[in-house]
């Protein structure tokens, strides 16, 4: 029987609560709902242990795993899987690029460390990347800063012989495909996109992030639907949403005769799911790679990102 | 220059209607929107003539069509373009099998016979597809009676060198496409469907047969879609919708750890008008493989039909 | 202190089931969501002992009512409150006017008979009525048949000093006094209504019923909003849905200068919780009149009812 | 017979577009639609002239009022209603307190001024109010800004026997009064209200300087809802809309039992159509008013305004 695989994450989150409360969930029901791949590289979706944990928050670095998931601000809901009793505890993470040392000792034989912290900090980004190269571990980047996209970093991967995926996750399901998939369906059918909006709100930090300092985001959502009739509408927080994502979409066009059609859509979403539901594929990608000697750029992962290596910066 | 492809329509309805009045207003303001293909065979959308009509219902008969196309029960509204003062004069259709010789002789050099009757009546529709071949025309069969599927049609039909398509229009833009691109989307990404739901309202005389018996067309709707946990509920016939048809769409899902995804969708089209811009597209085929001397199935078309030949009866 | 009231249920069907549950619900958390009048006559939503059901069903009948109440068809959710282990067992019930004397002597002291069965069957609800008078009882209609409409039975209830409450429960909260509270507004703001729809989706038994023969229903909807630009589309049974209704109510209006005025809503709730949040109160209505000597009709039930006395038959 | 209002406007944006293209509307047609209130003071909505137009925009001052209301950044949208070719002309407006006896010298006999400029310049809003009792007509504040709630003001009204209204139009229909009535629907029914969000977009300028400005205007709204469940998310600027605005509102409750009940609403509406609505009245109570002498408060006005005299500034 092949082994579980050993995974280190970094940060600790709602996709992390997630995840970590999945991979209970599938392991105790035997389920496969909301699974998109049974198996990877010969990995089922219970069979990853999580082996370290790094976080910032004082409220989180400490405790054991099981009780920081659901530590403040996160809101992801319990998934009602028990949770082993005598969890990992986690660990103080990286504020800048010293101390890769420390923590390439303390992933406590993890063979992949999935990055899975806030955006914005390229160069703590980097530094979790050395820290694997040093303890010979797969890496994940799932934030947008660029890492498997620099090509200096790649090349040191495949010298190393050790799989780098990334950059940024896109989610298994939620709001950028479904607007996509919905004009494009309107393209293939000859209809023409008059007007289209999208509302997001949500009750994260991150949200509360975004609707703080929306530029960035903003600009690569308009850059993923890919159209400059789509207007994106100032992002919502609203905080009793907790985890979940609730979008509203309108599509304006006009068929045959210039006559009217009309869509509109609510979408409800729990945001973590939807990268825990990815991250899931990409560490059993990373793991398998790993054991079987394939360093360097993991080709199936491309279609899981949304700026893999190639991809602009 | 390429001249104008001459069509023979059968039935007029508010498919005829959205047919007639698209034509003439792409002729008349040179616009592009809603349609899929611009140029078939070198044929533009206004690009092409109709030549003759019948109909059986005593308020169309004898009528000029452009007059006859807003008879009532008619209800697709007027595009404001603007119709020739003297179009052609609409016939009297046929009951059954007698009269073929009368019907082949009034088709007025039409190279295409468009049959676009209400569905169920499958030897009537046999009975225009024989007009077609004593005048030398293609034959298209928009309805669900079986046509192009019957062999020894389509053998005789080859035979003589002329265009045979068929069966059963699939709309431009509608529900079930709508619905079946939502649903596997969901597939791809692998959430789990738990319950669907699809209400169509609508307010033309084909709402109301499909509201008083609403037998055939509900199973068919339950097999374009192809799903068990799908539910059609029973549509609802709302007069004062007119032509427009409108949609509620609900997909309940799970994704990761069983978390709930939710989409609730309403859409609003014109169902003539889906009719109409995939009829354009078989008239323009149906000319073209005539005037190129090929006959019997047309390949091209298969994307745009429900039953082509080949599927059961 | 005061003691609970004693209440004797006829149907145990949904309704039954949520009153049960809820009564247990309250009593255990002490809440008080979702109660629109905390104290009736002294008594709380927690001070009512059901103290005898009957039904007709055989998977009902002689079954404690704590499994009674979710014997299929019924499928109103677990509230998830406890219920007590040593409740009462249902008992057969009236066909029609025979055996009254039966259910007299059934009624196990209970103060109030609260008749909760499906509509259709008048010469049973009148029988339970009769078996009311003969225990001294007070009666409740929560069905569409005339009972306290009959000022006959009016009259025998006043002369024994007995309450008779009905007819026809109108629900705490449901799609028709949403419907009409905004078709009131549009008015009351000067709008010209357009049109407007109502499309009701459900999924128990009562519906199925609905769907199969919508006659009364759907005229007594139309009565309920009063007006003829409004239109309620057929009923729609979907399975999935349980207890729960999901409605979509359209209106289109034009204000100033003839410009529209949109408005489109989706309602999901639970039936079975509607009636139980009304019967809550009736019950305490009718234990309050009983306690006080007052017989005959209690004026304050008259806006908890669809059809109270003096409403036509 | 009666004659008509003679009506002086400040502000010439897309609330006083739909006032006049309204008023031409309703002279031509004959039509009630969209009518609150047919007569006041004998005064027909077409019974309205208006006599002088003042605004700052360097697009708008120097031509014709009926030019001038379709000048951008307006875009309300034309109602087809012929206007009368020789209008009059729009002139420059008072940017301070200054120039008040040339503004008095402009107002063409007008019995009623309409202040119906952006909010946020009180002491415009002010001079305004000096030139009309300088005038000797009647003023109408539509604004936020204080003004019949300034005792001195509303005093020296009073005192000269000219009519005052005002402050802060409530529109005709719209989010707030929608929102406001559901979550009252509930209250009354025993519902307990869980959340709540309300979500606008709109195309207008007014929409874009709030959406670059939002406290105060998020705040009043929440005011005007009365709940600190409801959240009031940011607004969006979406140009396509045009004057037309959207809200999504959402309501979650509990009933019986705890039981979810769920409200989505969408809501388009035309803003200033809403505007236009109100003032056509309050123009003619102030009309009705001066006519009969009575001076200062007009208390008939005080359920068309947010801001009476008496609530707070």
């Amino acid at each position: 029987m092949i082994e579980n695989a050993r995974v280190a994450v970094v940060g600790v989150g709602n996709n992390t609560s997630a995840l970590v409360q999945g991979i209970a969930f599938y392991r105790q029901t035997g389920s496969l709902v909301g699974i998109r791949r049974p198996e990877i590289a010969g990995l089922g979706v219970g069979d990853i242990d999580v082996v370290a944990a790094f976080a910032l928050s004082p409220g989180k670095v400490g405790k054991p795993l099981h009780e920081a998931i659901f530590a403040p601000p996160n809101n992801f809901p319990h998934l009602g899987a028990e949770l082993p009793p005598a969890g990992i505890e986690v660990r103080r993470g990286l504020l800048d690029g010293t101390e890769i040392e420390r923590v390439a000792r303390s992933l406590n034989g993890a063979e992949v460390v999935l990055y899975s912290a806030p955006s914005g900090r390229p160069e703590v980004a980097r530094a979790y990347a050395e820290a694997a190269l040093t303890a010979k571990a797969a890496f994940i980047n799932t934030t947008a800063d660029p890492v498997a996209r620099e090509p200096s970093i790649l090349d040191r991967f495949q010298a190393a012989g050790l799989p780098l995926i990334g950059d940024d996750l896109a989610s298994q399901f939620g709001v950028s495909v479904l607007h996509r998939t919905l004009l494009r369906l309107l393209e293939e059918r000859g209809l023409t996109l008059v007007s289209s909006y999208q509302v997001n709100l949500g009750g994260t930090e991150d949200f509360r992030n975004l609707v703080e300092n929306p530029g960035t985001k903003h600009r690569s959502k308009l850059n993923a639907i890919g159209s400059d009739k789509v207007q994106i509408a100032p992002l919502g927080y609203l905080p009793h949403l907790g985890s979940q994502k609730v979008a509203h979409l309108n599509v304006e066009a006009q068929g045959w005769g210039g006559t009217e059609v009309s869509l509109d859509v609510r979408l409800k979403v729990h945001d973590p799911s939807g990268a825990a539901g990815v991250n899931i594929d990409l560490i059993r990608l990373a793991a398998g790679a790993l054991r079987a000697g394939r360093g360097g750029y993991v080709a199936e992962a491309a279609p899981l990102l949304k700026s893999p290596p190639g991809t602009a910066v």
